[in-house]
């Protein structure tokens, strides 16, 4: 799969599964995992999906603007870099917001989100 | 010299140097650097320098408003997370932008850019 229809394929499945089931992310991170939320720093897979899962608000959409990967380094990992615009429910006016993936490939041939960055652009 | 106050520092020195004088910006790429300027990919040290200094506009000035960073695995690389706007000679509305950088460590101690993704969120 080449690198650019994989991060789509990725990106997809993130923000799909977001806005169904914040609590199913867990499995896209490890211990090593970092999410920086808004300024904040948040490890581990359970850390990173308690807060996930306790944003405020219920229902959200994520519609993706753009979608750049680039490959990290040796390793085999894998930079994803969105951005879109986040709908959350009783809100008319959408929220633009940045974020970026790095992904790191599992013994499975798999990808697990080492790095996750995520920001709102104020408009 | 802690990752926050290191990527600070590197934010700082990138964007007054982009903003003085883009040419210079070629000492922080390497052949193996990436920069995806609103989906244009384009690899190595003097393409990628080419391509700034080569930008439609003379002038620019960059606020930065938000700086993340985050280590980014064992080989001692770190991530790069800004938000800001961009001041265009002779515009009267600021654009804004993210872009994230990823830093690898150099035999000298220093850092050097392998990914450069950068967009502007269009208000």
């Amino acid at each position: 799969m080449d690198p650019d229809a994989l991060s789509k394929a990725f990106v997809e499945h993130y923000y799909s599964t977001f806005d169904a089931n914040r609590a199913a992310l867990a499995g896209l991170y490890q211990e090593a995992s970092m999410l920086t939320f808004e300024g904040q720093k948040i490890q581990g897979a359970q850390n990173i999906t308690d807060k996930l899962a306790g944003l405020p608000f219920q229902q959200c959409q994520h519609q993706i603007t753009t979608v750049d990967c680039q490959p990290s380094g040796p390793a085999g990992g894998m930079i994803v870099f969105v951005s879109g615009n986040l709908l959350l429910a009783g809100e008319q006016h959408p929220l633009k917001f940045s974020q970026m993936f790095h992904l790191m490939p599992t013994p499975q041939g798999s990808f697990y989100v080492l790095n996750d960055l995520f920001r709102l652009n104020y408009a």
